[in-house]
């Protein structure tokens, strides 16, 4: 059985839900979960429509055509995706292990909803794990002098490896503008802090500096503006002065490894949407 | 402005957010906000739809003989209210003070959603506290002897102050079948324990001699059988070794408040649906 | 029973805690609880020591004596407090309420370890409540121009009612370093933000602005630097896109309340000791 | 540098930690934590000392006969183990792995704090991965015929390896009286579910019938009766009814590896003490 997931928003007037809901009964389309957001400040609309599309008589081609004529008399902005094209994720890392390892075993528990296609390292460390989860790997070691050549050159390859999305997995190098661009909200870094406390480098330390009594991790779409993307979740471990920052450290691994695989679930299931610097994230 | 929230359930068919959505549009409502859940098993479908209808043209009364129709038609259980008719409850409460004190502040800083209509108790002790807060207080002894007449009593009372619905702050009586069939899924209970363990008399203590590590609370729907009723909400609390039984309850007080003041408000606002011995909660 | 807390720090050398145990053993105490902290970085030791002291032979004065020439010995920095001389705290307020009856209500019931001797407030709304719970209520309108006055007059207050800590309950002006300094690490503040992120005013619309996944309520000791002083504890509550600033405010009472009371229990046991601008909080 | 952790209970008389601390101190140990635990109901007294034992001039076998002498004057139970004989621990699992391989990562990074001596199963799926991991993996197929002889077979291999304790990560037999009495206290169980609701088979069909709003993993000390044993340490997610089972097994998933590590973790470090079927467990 197949389905389909439908993202729009428009300004807020009377009758979205039953034009879209109309739009997809007519067509054959039953819809098995809706979610809406208003935000008041503007007056805007936001609406996730996941719906089984199994009778549906249309092709894909169709479906999309007469969903733009919808579009444009609401003035909406739309996606569609449909379940039987699983978006394929592009892991980058340096040479921490524990976000790959985690996201390598909820994939194969069937947690993630996406397949990944390839990871790409500035270090050789990580081959071993990468192939023995039967994933290519990709070494493309980056200097100062490299930089725009090296994401040239790993550009090239999701773009052969038909990447939809990206996932920074405690990868240490700062992306330039270059693949932003390119992957605009579809870059997902978890940071080790809680945003927007402790931006940029050693966090940890920031926060065992500062005698905070949580720690967090952030994951967010990533931005030109380093550790200041729309968050997409955030999560807390309690500390104490009993901990060094070795300790927030390893404390941290479980929290950055959580908050991260969550955010890569939402992104692969099309739950998330970003407006005016926030994200909307549907349950 | 005033509001709408429909609550219904039937068979999963094709069409029904579509149907739904039409008889508000139609009608000149605007849905703000619509929720569904589908139970795998029976193939079962619930909704809740809150909409606006400041700009409705029919009064109530049609609204409501139109959707009977529509509920003939799809076989669906439906319950309409409007946000001008603010439920009125009522609290039962005995000796113990922090559960009266919550409902009485987060009321009033308008966090639950329905007025307080009155407090009736078992014991005379917490009349001043009810009158500090302007609410009327009725003492209703309850002996072995005299349970049915009190209840009855009581019932009265409740018809007589157009009580919705009824919660119980730690309210140390069980209620008899008479008011628990005649508030049917209207009758919200805190259980100081982690339910469905600790059951009945003394949780705390049940919880310090089996060595737990977590205590809890739990909002549930009161039933015939003690304990039983489908949970509304639950919460926890982390103890360890160096908490005594008199610990635990001190702890567990903050835990009982919270949990009870959301089953509370998610009642209020029509957010609860009953199905199979289980809530379904919507957020 | 008569229970005594002794807080040290000193150079970490053999035998502190054989010193210490041996000093409350042979003058007839008996240790409860003993906690300890080694700061690794720079070599220094902490330690809480609770103790039986109902069999002690010696007064009072005597034992403090005592104490001073064993601090002497090792260079000890030491403070010593019996049970049976209840701290006493002042609360200052200007018009939310939230904080303050918790305050009350947990002294009521017996959860704060400390007595209320008096509520100060810049505004008069809250005199009806301190005076409901029997607080004395002194209303002490501050303005630009006669704060200094104002402060010096709480002062005196201060000193008439014998408080030995000051608690701000969502007190709405900035205390100078006159009173700050008098009550050095004496005073707790409750930050409605996840410090050290959103200091200073309107913290709940920049968690919003910034689209925060939880927000968070801080407890500190008040320093000269505004929102910068030692952090006590922290609490957070998970939040999402639906929420406005009026639900995060709503919301963040909570949080608020609990890591207020929380911190005020700790300063009254005599749990907390302040070193370089860190807390350590025994539990 | 060498370090020692000494457990004892005892009666609760005056003196005890002075003449511990005495005893580590006259032999040249420096003691950096002490922590200390009095069961009211029954006066008893329990405490744990970590201690730096670099500068003790008397050998292991000295110590603890002098050890032997204190206990015998206080009439004590003790335990005294050193740094420098760390654990090993023998996993037994059947064929889910994310225990197994949460156990393995957290042994790389040097989270707990004992070594993995080898893994039994009862079936051959796992062998892959404990390979990869450098652990001996041993096939012991266990029947209603054989499991007098299995478990005979399994306990001369733990002999074998020099195994200290035994760690059931999600092992799906039921032990036999013959082992558990051979690794009393010794053997730690995750059970997914929140004890000591749900005990037996199928908790989270038990969780989902039942309607709770969180589910629980436990890890308790295996004892005869099934479930039963003294629980180390629990934890919980939230969940609500759009769950399904699967859901629920997938979301367990987490909290199960996050409490056995934890219970594995606090077992090496010797900071457990059972009491009265309840566990002591210090920070």
């Amino acid at each position: 059985m197949r389905k389909a997931t439908l993202r729009l928003n428009c300004r807020d007037v009377p009758g979205i839900v039953y034009h879209v809901s109309k739009f997809i009964f007519e067509r054959g389309g039953n819809i098995i979960h809706a979610q809406q957001h208003r935000e008041e400040l503007d007056d805007r609309f936001f609406m996730r429509v996941h719906f089984d599309c199994a009778q549906m008589v249309d092709d894909k081609a169709k479906i999309r055509r007469d969903l733009a004529d919808l579009a444009t008399q609401f003035d909406m902005e739309t996606r569609l995706s449909f379940s039987d094209e699983r978006k394929r994720l592009a892991i980058m890392v340096s040479k921490y292990d524990h976000c790959l390892y985690d996201l390598f075993l909820r994939h194969r528990y069937g947690e993630i909803g996406a397949d990944i296609a390839l990871v790409v390292s500035n270090h050789p460390d990580l081959q071993g794990i990468s192939e023995a989860f039967g994933a290519p790997f990709v070494y493309t070691p980056v200097t100062r002098e490299n930089k725009a050549e090296a994401e040239a050159q790993t550009h090239a390859l999701f773009q052969d490896y038909g990447v939809d999305f990206v996932v920074l997995a405690r990868y240490m190098q700062i992306l330039s503008p270059y693949l932003v661009e390119r992957y605009r909200h579809r870059i997902i870094n978890v940071h080790h802090g809680f945003l927007p406390a402790f931006k940029g480098a050693k966090p940890y330390h920031q926060a065992y500096q500062r005698g905070v009594k949580l720690i967090g991790a952030t994951s967010h779409y990533v931005t030109e503006e380093l550790d200041m993307g729309p968050i997409i979740g955030q999560e807390i471990i309690r500390v104490n002065h009993s901990h060094s920052v070795q300790d927030l450290t390893a404390m941290g691994r479980d929290i950055e490894k959580k908050v991260l695989a969550e955010a890569v679930r939402a992104h692969a299931e099309d739950r998330i949407m970003v407006y005016s610097h926030r994200t909307i994230v549907f349950e």
